[in-house]
């Protein structure tokens, strides 16, 4: 039987998971896939962790050299997560012959063409299943599933702590603050939330997911980015009158004026198949033109759904002998030739403080109007106390500079509206 | 540039997607994937349809020997559908040494123990994501994405015109026979729709998809099968007011008392993400036990959406060197170690017709208790003008064979109820 030698880099929730799955399951895979995967080394500073996990002395490192040299290691898997030193490690396991799999994410789009570049000269296969979307199939049914299709567009809720609290906000009506506390409490978010609840994260997975669709570095810094921390719950209430639920989507299009790239909370149509994807499930709804549109559901983070989607390339790396590359070496930049998309298109839910006053609403759809923009939904609310008057208008398709422009104007416009809030509905 | 070779067995609706999408797609393959694939030969009776699509006469062929010998292809394309001459031609491919690319599932269920071996002795290739689910990815996800996993069962909506029918009597309110004709005239269901409403089209893909999942073969016949043609649309109205969607469920577990396999009408709550999959669409909701859920969506059937799936494999075959086999080769009935449960447990929806008289209720609830059948929900309406009371019963969970008898003994048991409808509930 073939005997293949795991090593894991870092024991943190999603290693702790790859070693409690591989070798719970090693009678398994033995009976079911003809290969023995035993892990031989773990590089864990925390050598209580890793004895706690029942792991040997012997078997327990802290230096990346004792794992290259480890003739026993024929895969190395990185789930130390953010640049350094996994990226160090990566590249010197790969340079010394050994294939990689990895969860990392922000390595895998920042630094994914040193990496490819490396496992090329070196024969090594490098695959990375669990840096999108955790045990969701996304990575693997786009290169080996949807590859005949030209992808138009995909469309994700691909971070689990912003669906979270979004879908607390929507169902409870409770506010941002109180929401993201609960997600804390409850190990969906981080003390330090920011990478998620500003959108990095999902930047980071539709960099890569956009340029495996598109067949073009789509570098991370070339996506719109918006997180959800302004969003108030009063708006996911109007929404939910006019058929809408909130999400943070990640957007992926490739249009015929270039690339378009944008993370931001967005309205969609309560019976889009995206609508139902709550707490903290993730889905992907992709766009081809084959095979129509397609959704992937599932969980997108967590201990054993991330170690499904690495075992799975454990397994994957152990049974194939050649390895395919992604083109994406030799680019660490966007292709010069590749045009992008900045003043896409999008329809607006537009919030406003008006004045309670004879023919505000008139004005306000006066400076819509002179910047291209119609008008398909509105509720008008009637008067508050305080004299202001809430405005909810959902507008036709129009640019983003348009809105921008008229809200701009309607703001600095002596003051008889001021919009609270613009939310893209897609 | 690698040349690849296709032939194209039969210019149906999805042959003749597929040719559509090889030849419209050669310009861009070439580009993203490094390889010239050409449709060299077609094997077509109907010579007027294949000129049609503007394929030349000297690559249209009626002779499966042609194809064979025709040493420019690499890879035979078989969706003929049905047994003969699919299988006949597809070994006859095979044992000339070319790779088999095919979308026939009854083919694949029942012979795919056959066509394994002969792929395996000639060192061929054998794809057949397309035989399951048109589009979606579900074949692959289970062997290379889903591997490291225990899939504990899957629950799919696997037919579509089942579903475009079940959707129309649950939207509008139409009797079967109205949603049939309506699926009928716009081509969702043939003009004999029994492989589809009996649900032997979603007993073969179920066949196929749960001898994967649970590493066993899962013949066919195992398989308990029940479809659509009973349903009567009052069901459907109750179970909505009752908080559940009908659908035709296909349902694979892999339990500690055996393997459970069956098709059959059944009840889910709407939130369920399967509640909200209308309309032809398909999707298979998988539980493992690492990745917990993962739901695949999308078009499970139609000329491009399957042509996505073909041209996939197509291309995976063209770009990788070994062909891991599945291990159902020697295989063509069930392991005689292998365990199958028939009295499944469920709960289930009773729809009774009652004389309108005191203490009906009791009697029936009594005949229940005494089978081992307790109530979760009732709905009792007013009596109807002619003396017949309905009476809808959700039960717990309980064993089919407990419901079966129940229903026996209140049926004979001197007429103060009958049962009209049992229906499963997941």
């Amino acid at each position: 039987m073939k005997k293949v030698g795991v090593a894991i880099l870092g024991l943190g929730v999603v290693g702790g998971g790859t070693y409690k799955t591989l070798t719970e399951h090693r009678e398994f895979y033995k009976q079911i896939h003809g290969i023995d995967i035993a892990v031989e080394s773990v590089l864990e500073r925390n050598v209580e962790r890793a004895l706690s996990l029942g792991i040997e002395k012997s078997k327990i490192t802290q230096s990346i050299d004792d794992v290259c040299a480890n003739s026993e290691v024929n895969i190395v898997v990185e789930v130390l997560g953010g640049i350094e030193p996994a990226k160090t490690f990566v590249l010197a396991a790969l340079n010394s012959g050994k294939s990689v799999v990895t969860s990392n994410k922000e390595l895998y789009c920042k630094y994914g063409h040193e990496l490819e570049k490396a496992a090329k000269l070196n024969g090594c296969g490098l695959y990375y299943e669990a840096t999108c979307v955790g045990g969701v199939p996304i990575i693997r049914t786009l290169l080996d599933n949807l590859q005949g299709n030209k992808i138009n567009s995909l469309m994700g809720i691909i971070n689990g702590t912003t669906n979270y609290i979004l879908t607390k906000m929507t169902d409870c009506g409770v506010s941002y603050n109180e929401a993201l506390k609960e997600a804390q409490s409850l190990g969906y978010a981080e003390a330090n939330p920011t990478a998620d609840v500003e959108g990095f994260d999902a930047v980071y997975k539709l960099s890569i997911l956009s340029s495996i669709s598109f067949h073009t570095k789509v570098p991370y810094t070339k996506i719109h980015r918006e997180g959800i921390t302004k969003i108030d719950a009063v708006d996911l209430q109007y929404g939910k009158r006019l058929g809408y639920v909130l999400k943070l989507l990640a957007i992926g299009k490739n249009t015929a004026d270039g690339i378009e790239v944008r993370v931001h909370p967005a309205f969609i149509k309560s019976a889009h198949p995206l609508a139902g994807v709550n707490d903290s499930y993730n889905a992907v709804y992709i766009s081809g033109d084959c095979v129509e549109n397609v959704m992937l559901y599932g969980r997108g983070a967590g201990a054993l759904p991330t170690a499904s989607a690495i075992v799975g390339d454990v397994i994957y790396c152990a049974t194939h002998n050649n390895f395919n590359y992604s083109t994406f070496e030799n680019t660490e930049n966007a292709d010069p030739a590749t045009k992008f998309v900045t003043d896409f298109k999008s329809a607006y839910y537009i919030r406003l403080k008006a004045q309670d006053k004879a023919g505000v609403l008139s004005k306000v759809t006066s400076v819509l109007s002179k910047h291209n923009i119609s008008v398909a939904q509105v509720i008008q609310e009637n008067g508050r106390s305080d004299g202001a008057v809430p405005i909810i208008l959902v507008t036709h398709e129009t640019y983003e500079n348009n809105v921008q422009n008229a809200v701009a104007e309607i703001n600095s416009d002596g003051g008889f509206a001021s919009v609270s809030a613009v939310i893209r509905v897609c």
